[in-house]
C-alpha cells in the first residue's frame, strides 16, 4: 500500500502563520450523512467492526500484546498531472475506521481494542486551497477513536505502546490476484513485524455484515433500485445506452447522496447484452437503442463505500416478444429457484449448479437443447455455454467483496463455475448477489457448435432464432438470514407482467 | 509510465478457439463520436498532431532517423481489488493517437511520420467478458495510423525500422512536479535510447491548439456552459451543494455525451466559496445552501479527453445584495479588463498583475482598502490577500495543460503570482482560462491583519462586512487569436443583470 516517500511527503514543514481556531467539538458530527433524507451512519458502526476484529484475535488467543497497523488510501493524481483522482477510501481501512479523507494511518491495540488515527500534518496553505485545517480533536470526535495524532508522531506513539508485534496487512486478493502492498514507513525496522495474521482474519470478519452494515446494504440496494426504475421510465427506442448511465447516476446522487457507483455502469442493448462487462472505455455504452432490443442494465451506487450491484433486463419498447419472454422467464426461474433454496449451510457452488440446471431444463422443455437428458447435458457443461459466469459474489465495501476463498473449499476448475468468487457455504450475515444470466453470445455458441460433444445437444434452428438478442441477467442483492434470505433489491419490477405494466404505466 | 511487468502481462497465451470474424472495415468509423448531436472528431485530427510533432523535429534538424516511442495509459484497478478504475487515456498518447482503449503503445518515424500502433493481444475469453475481439485492421481504420501490430511483435517491428534512436518521454510536469515515468520493455536495451528530446517538444506542440482541437474546445465550453445554466435553473436555498454537481454531470452526459468531468466539481456555497479547491473527499459539496449564500460553481466536462474549466458565481436566491454586487462586479471588471488586453505577445504575468490591480483599485474606490495608493498596495502584495491564486492556466487535454514553463521566463516567487501555471507570452492558438477571484478567506485575512505592512491599508470595519460571504470567481475559457481573443465560454449569463434575469425567468 505505501512507499517510504509517501510518508515523508506527509511531514510538511509547519512554519509561518497558523490558524489556531479550536473547533467547537460539540458541533462535530459523530456520524456520516451526505444530506437530508440520506442515511445517517454512526461512527460506532466502525468501532463495532474494530471490536469484532479484536474479539476474533483474542478468542483465538493469538497476537496478544500486538498492535494492528493500517495505512489508508492515498490521494493520487492522474498520470503525471496535478489532477487529483477523486478519492475513495481503501476498503479495509474504511471498514475499520470509516475515514473519508486520504493519507491517514490507523492502529488498534489487540488486547484492549484502543484505536489511534494518524492524520497528515497539512501546511497552512491547505486552509486556502482545500478547506479548514481540522484538528486531532475534530477527527477524534468525528471518527470516535480513542486518540488522534499526526503521522509525523507515528513512530514515537507506536513505540510507546511497546507492541509485541505490529500486525500489518499483506496478502493476495482472490478476485484480482493483486498483492495488497504492505505498509512501510521510516522507523518500522524497530518493530517486530507480523505480515501473516491480519489479511485473512479481517477478510473473514468482513464476510458477515453487522446489523449496522446491513442497514447500509438495504439503503444502497433500495436507492439503486429506485434509480433503475427512473432509467426504465425514460429508456425507449432511439435513446442512447449512455443516457441510461447518466440517468442512473443522477438519480442516485440527487436522491441518495451517492457520489460514486460501485463499478463501471453496464448499459447494454441488443447483442451487447451478451458482453458480460460491457460499458468500459473500449465499449462505452455508445450504441443507439432499437425497438426490438432487450436492455441489460447492470448498475449499483455506493454510499460510505458500500455498494449495490443490481441488474435489470427489460425490452426497450416495453413489450416482450415471445422469444424474449422465454429467455427472461428462464433466467427468472433460475434466480427464484436459487433464492428459494438459500439458507445457512447451503453450498454456493450447489446454488450455481441449481441455476445452470434450471436453465438447461427450461431449454429442454422449449426444444432449444435436444437429444439428451439434463444429466447428460450437465456432464457436457451445456449450461456454461449460456451462463458463462459465476452465479454471484459476496458484496459489501467491494463490489466483489473479500473472503470468498478464505476458509473455503478450493476453486472448481470447470466451465462457468470456475468464475465463482466464492465456494463457501452460506452463513447468516453474508450479503451475496444472485445473478443468473442467459446469453446467446457468438463466441461461446460458435465454439460449442465446433465441439461435437456439445453440438449434438444443440437445436441450431432454435438457437439461431435467439442469436442477436444478446441475453438476460437478473441480479439481486440478497442477505442470508438465520433461516433463509432477505431480498435487498426488492423494489424493482421483476416479472414479465410487472415490467410491462411499469413500462407502459410510466409512459 | 510503465514497468516491465505490464508488457509481460499483455503477452497472453493465444491458445484455444479463436473468433476469426474479419471486421468489415468499411463499417469501421474513422472518427470519434459518442452519440447523435455530439461532436464528430475525425482521426485526422490526431494525424495532424503527429505531423506537427514530426515537422517540429525535422525543422530543427534533430533526431533524424529516429523513432518516437510512446506508452499509452494502462487499465488499473482500485487498490488490490479487481474493480477497474474507469479508464481515461494518458494525455500525450491521446494527443498523438486518439486511442480510447488501454494498454496500447505507439511509434512514429520522425523522418516520414509513419505511425504504428501496438495493441494488446487479448485472450479469447475477452470476447465473452469485454466485447468483440477487434483486429489490427479495425484499429488501423479507426485510428488512421499506417499500421497496427500486437505488442508482442513490438521489439521485432521496431528493430526492422533500424532507428538511429528511440525517442521516449521522460520529464517532470511543471504543475504537479511529478515525474513522467519513461516506458520500459523487454528488448529495449538493443536500441539507443534518447530521453531528453521528446518531453518538452511535444509539450510545446500541445500549447497551440490546431483548428480541429479548437473545435473540440468550443464544444466542451459550450456544453459545459449549458450544463451550468441547468444548474442555475435548479439551485435554490434549501438545495444541497452536491445537487449542483449531480445536475451538471447529468446534463453534460445526456446532451453532450460527456462521461467525465475534467476535474473534481467545486460546488461551494457561502463561506466555502473561499476554499479554492473545495469539493474533494474531505469537503464533498455536502453543505445545505442558504438564502443569503453566494454560490461559486467551478465545473467543466470533457469530451475525447479535452476539458472545459468554467466558474460561475451567483446568489442562491437569485438577487444580489449590495455587498455581493460590489464583490461580483469587482471580479467581473478584472475578468473583462484582462480579456480586453489579451492578444499575442502580451505577457501572462502582466495579465495577472492587471487583474490584481483592478481589484485593488475597486477596493480603494469602495474604501475597503485605505491609507495608500494602488502602487503602494501593489508593493505590499495586497491583491494576493483577496486573489491568492493565479489568474489562469493553459487548458486542453489536461485541465492544467502542459507547456506553461517550456520556453518560458522563470516562475515569479511572489504572493499569488507564484501560483501562475505559465509565465509565457500569449500566442495565437493558446487556450487559457481567465479566472480572477475575489475572496474573503479567514486564513489570509487574519494573516494580513497580523502583518503591520498590510494591516495599515485594511479598513477592518468594511472588510468584516464581507467576511463569511466566501468569495466570487468568474472563470472563462479563452482562445488567443491573431489579433485578440475568442471567448469560448460565451453562453453563460455574466453580468449582475443577466444573472438576475436568468435566475428569475427560469423560476
Amino acid at each position: 500500500m505505501t512507499h517510504l516517500i509517501s510518508l515523508i511527503t506527509l511531514i510538511y514543514c509547519s512554519c509561518g502563520y497558523r490558524i489556531s481556531r479550536m473547533p467547537n467539538t460539540k458541533d462535530v458530527p459523530d456520524y456520516y450523512q451526505m444530506g437530508p433524507g440520506t442515511l445517517k451512519i454512526p461512527n460506532t458502526l466502525f468501532k463495532d467492526n474494530r471490536k469484532r476484529m479484536c474479539d476474533r484475535l483474542v478468542a483465538k488467543n493469538i497476537s496478544r500484546g500486538a498492535v494492528m497497523f493500517f495505512e489508508g488510501g492515498r490521494q493520487e493524481q492522474q498520470y503525471d498531472t496535478d489532477r487529483d483522482i477523486e478519492f475513495q477510501q481503501e476498503s479495509y481501512f474504511m471498514w475499520l475506521f470509516g475515514v473519508m479523507e486520504a493519507d491517514f494511518y490507523g492502529a488498534i491495540d489487540v488486547d484492549n481494542c484502543e484505536s489511534i488515527l494518524f492524520m497528515p500534518r497539512l501546511p497552512d496553505s491547505y486552509a486556502v486551497w482545500m478547506g479548514e485545517l481540522k484538528t486531532p480533536e475534530y477527527f477524534k470526535k468525528r471518527y470516535g477513536v480513542d486518540r488522534v495524532n499526526y503521522t509525523d508522531e507515528m513512530v514515537t506513539i507506536l513505540s510507546q505502546l511497546r507492541p509485541s508485534a505490529l500486525l500489518i496487512m499483506d496478502g493476495v486478493n482472490s478476485d484480482s490476484k493483486s498483492h495488497f502492498e504492505a505498509p512501510s514507513f521510516e522507523g518500522m525496522d524497530q518493530f517486530k513485524i507480523d505480515t501473516t495474521t491480519l489479511y485473512n482474519e479481517i477478510a473473514e470478519c468482513r464476510v458477515r455484515k453487522s446489523p449496522g452494515e446491513m442497514e447500509i446494504m438495504r439503503y444502497v440496494n433500495e436507492m439503486s433500485c429506485d434509480a433503475h426504475k427512473e432509467v426504465m421510465k425514460m429508456m425507449r427506442p432511439g435513446r442512447m445506452e449512455y443516457e441510461g448511465e447518466a440517468t442512473f447516476k443522477h438519480y442516485a446522487y440527487m436522491k441518495g447522496g451517492m457520489r460514486f457507483v460501485g463499478y463501471t455502469c453496464i448499459c447494454a442493448s441488443g447483442e451487447n447484452a451478451a458482453v458480460l462487462h460491457y460499458g468500459h472505455a473500449g465499449e462505452p455504452n455508445d450504441k443507439r437503442v432499437n425497438s426490438g432490443d432487450m436492455l441489460l442494465f447492470d448498475m449499483g451506487s455506493e454510499y460510505a463505500g458500500y455498494t449495490a450491484d443490481i441488474t435489470v433486463s427489460f425490452p426497450a419498447n416495453g413489450r416482450f416478444t415471445e422469444n424474449q419472454k422465454f429467455v427472461y422467464n428462464t433466467c427468472l426461474k433460475a434466480n427464484r429457484a436459487v433464492q428459494a433454496a438459500m439458507r445457512p449451510g447451503v453450498s454456493w457452488p450447489d446454488m450455481h449448479r441449481l441455476a445452470e440446471r434450471t436453465i438447461v431444463e427450461e431449454f429442454i422443455k422449449e426444444g432449444v437443447l435436444i437429444n439428451g437428458t439434463a444429466d447428460e447435458m450437465t456432464d457436457a457443461y451445456m449450461g456454461a455455454i449460456f451462463m458463462p459466469h459465476g452465479l454471484g459474489h459476496l458484496i459489501g465495501l467491494d463490489v466483489h467483496d473479500v473472503g470468498g476463498y478464505v476458509n473455503a473449499p478450493p476453486r472448481i476448475d470447470e466451465p462457468g463455475i470456475k468464475y465463482l468468487r466464492t465456494t463457501r457455504d452460506l452463513e447468516e450475515g453474508m450479503v451475496i448477489t444472485v445473478e443468473p444470466g442467459v446469453y446467446f453470445g457468438d463466441a461461446l455458441i460458435e465454439k460449442a457448435y465446433a465441439n461435437p460433444e456439445q453440438a449434438k445437444f444443440m437445436n441450431k434452428e432454435k438457437i439461431e432464432q435467439f442469436r442477436g438478442m444478446g441475453g438476460v441477467r437478473i441480479e439481486d442483492g440478497v442477505a442470508v438470514t438465520a433461516d433463509g434470505i432477505e431480498l435487498l433489491s426488492h423494489n424493482v419490477p421483476r416479472t414479465v407482467e410487472e415490467i410491462e405494466e411499469f413500462m407502459n404505466r410510466s409512459n
